[in-house]
């Protein structure tokens, strides 16, 4: 973030994608405090220590089936002598040749080793006739089949989904030690920009991209960003900056960046000491992305255009709070998949295309102009192609980054 | 949902995976209610109404670069006779052969035809000479070149993402008119489930899925689950989920479903006049799956075991949810994967496999069993299998349905 002059010595020296997201992640800084939640409100923290079983599950011998337990023997006709529901705390002890009804679920007496399904047997009063090949401990879920005691239920560094509640707490965890998470401000600069609401003037334009990163991260479960509004003026935008810099993990700049000779924001990070990491990736969109560090708070530049500030957000900004947040997964799911048209490349810019899967393969979008975030909501993933490539053959595997999808 | 008995004789009609959901989309009613809300806080919700564009995007000829803005002449230089920065309420006149300073952003003056970016210029006091083959229109946005007025911005029917809210703020959109999310109950039975912080007596389990399922539905934007718990007791089941189905719009039952000679759900749902559309589907986990309407509240009896529950929430339960809500998108993305190695099917029924996409194939997680949770918090796709496949082998394309991610 350099006041014009700067901007022009700096094109020589932008650097490549890959770097870009090392630099990030080398200066992002993680956060230190830990906080012990409950369960049920853990869903998109990050566990800050390893959660350890405090039993076996299942935590006894387990029926798979609605049947019979048996205490098998030579003969196929077994004595019913009593049941087991689940939930029952008994444990009948059988004689070879007894069987017990038994029902999903419920603990299988010490005694049987075999439960059969009812569908395979025969009921004559209190006797009953198998019709199955007996295998010993056949739809018995052993004692601690999925975990044991002590063992490792879920590592540091996972992000909390909906199955690991159900896990968590089917092995009677309440409460886990998560990663706080990082404290956000958005702040959006720009003389042309006004709030809805308000009647446009020639020359002016809604602002949205406060709205948009502040949904996005709502949907990436980060619920408290702060939206900070600076007009073009120095040295409200230096105290603002300043403060919003002490006060959070993560400031987020929109536009101000590439403005050229009324970069106020450059010049305000430039005299409130904050270090530049890189400005400028060799990427379309988000040629001029700014990335900083003052303390330990991470400083984005994002530019103002909102298609190209969501996807460097997805690129770099996401990579960094889960980052701050000890995560082990840190980028978005990628995968490779066969692009379903041919797609001829503009320049020879790293490119991050907005596509939509379908199919065996993937298509990219039309509108692909960084001032259009329409394209973007009919997007499910976004394409990247590598520098110098300029071109691709339907069929070529591409890197498909899978964006948040519900 | 049945008596044993009758369990018994239904075992011969079960029915296919496809026609299961065929029926639940069939019977799923779209809720009435329509809601203004304030944009910002639309997100997961479905747009009840096309949002039509009140204004031409961008509003006026934008400058797509910080550059200089000519009345272009036959020669390459040209008379600088102002500026005009993004935000700005002017409109200078320009003869041939004069320019305006000008930025990324701003209105470009009507009397302008080209903006040449300022690394293409040289300049000279209040001179400049321009080093580019200049082409009309050259880095301007046409007005309305996103969308122009009386333009569909958004159609009735989209799950509003962070894109779109981005999109249509730009477009000055404050509130829109979306479909109510249905009000959803979870009822938990099982007399083996004991609540989190009790201790485990022999036969007992800890109840996870009433966690698990509030969880996965907060994940996809529904945030007001009601978790209640019923014991194994006839007349109290009756009761409460005579109640629970008259208060909500979904209701969703876990366990008590297949337990045989001890089904009082099944039993109280028959007394309370909840009309059975299906009970069983040819598919593993997930044979026990119940459905059924009431009025206008659609039940589901989803297994006992969490991972067959929460399978059967992804590929039923969820397109139920935006069947009420008449979204356009009503399952979870799918796509078509090869497989990264062989596959052996156990048994004719169609198979929902939790998976993980890597690289360019989907590789078939171990731990299926339907008991097993732990499984779907390393996966992020479930692979589906239709009946009757016997072996899939490496390289074969699947049907991969992605899980909601981050």
């Amino acid at each position: 973030m350099k006041s014009q002059g700067q901007v022009k010595n700096n094109a020589n020296i932008m650097i490549d994608t890959a770097t870009a997201l090392e630099l990030v992640l080398l200066h992002g800084s993680t956060l230190v405090k830990t906080i012990e939640i409950n369960l049920k409100d853990a869903l998109d923290y990050v566990l800050a220590e390893h959660v350890i079983s405090s039993m076996d599950m299942p935590p006894f011998r387990q029926s798979a089936m609605d049947g019979y337990a048996l205490h098998t023997s030579d003969s196929d006709t077994y004595a019913l002598v009593g049941e087991v529901q689940a939930g029952d705390n008994s444990n009948p002890d059988l004689n070879s040749g007894e069987a017990v009804r038994i029902f999903t679920g419920a603990p299988v007496p010490n005694a049987a080793n075999v439960v059969v399904m009812q569908e395979r047997v025969r009921v004559d009063g209190h006797t009953i006739k198998v019709e199955e090949l007996l295998i010993a401990n056949m739809n018995i879920r052993p004692q601690g089949e999925q975990i044991k005691v002590g063992d490792i239920a879920l590592t540091k560094g996972t992000t909390i989904k909906g199955a690991h509640i159900g896990f968590l707490a089917s092995l009677g965890v309440t409460k886990i030690t998560v990663r706080e998470k990082p404290s956000i401000a958005i702040v959006v600069t720009g003389n042309e920009l006004v709030n809805a609401g308000t009647v446009l003037s020639y020359g002016e334009i809604y602002e949205s991209n406060g709205a948009m990163l502040t949904a996005v991260l709502s949907e990436l479960g980060y619920r408290n960003t702060v939206v900070i509004t600076i007009k073009d003026d120095y040295e409200r935008t230096k105290k603002i900056l300043g403060e919003t810099i002490n006060n959070h993990d993560v400031v987020i700049v929109t536009g101000g960046v590439s403005v050229g000779d009324y970069d106020f924001v450059g010049k305000a990070l430039h005299a409130i000491a904050v270090q530049e990491v890189f400005y400028k990736v060799r990427q379309k969109p988000g040629k001029p992305l700014f990335f900083g560090k003052k303390g330990e708070t991470a400083i984005f530049g994002l530019p103002g255009n909102p298609a190209a500030a969501l996807s460097c957000f997805y690129i770099y900004v996401y990579p960094l709070l889960k980052r701050c947040e000890a995560a082990d997964q840190l980028n978005l799911l990628s995968i490779l998949m066969p692009l379903l048209s041919d797609y001829t490349v503009n320049g020879d810019r790293a490119q991050f295309l907005k596509a939509r899967m379908q199919g065996a393969g993937v298509e990219i979008l039309g509108g692909q102009s960084s001032a259009m975030v329409r394209a973007f909501g009919d997007a499910n993933a976004l394409v990247f192609l590598p520098e110098h490539t300029s071109e691709v053959k339907k069929g070529e595997n591409v890197k498909t980054i899978i964006l948040p999808n519900k």
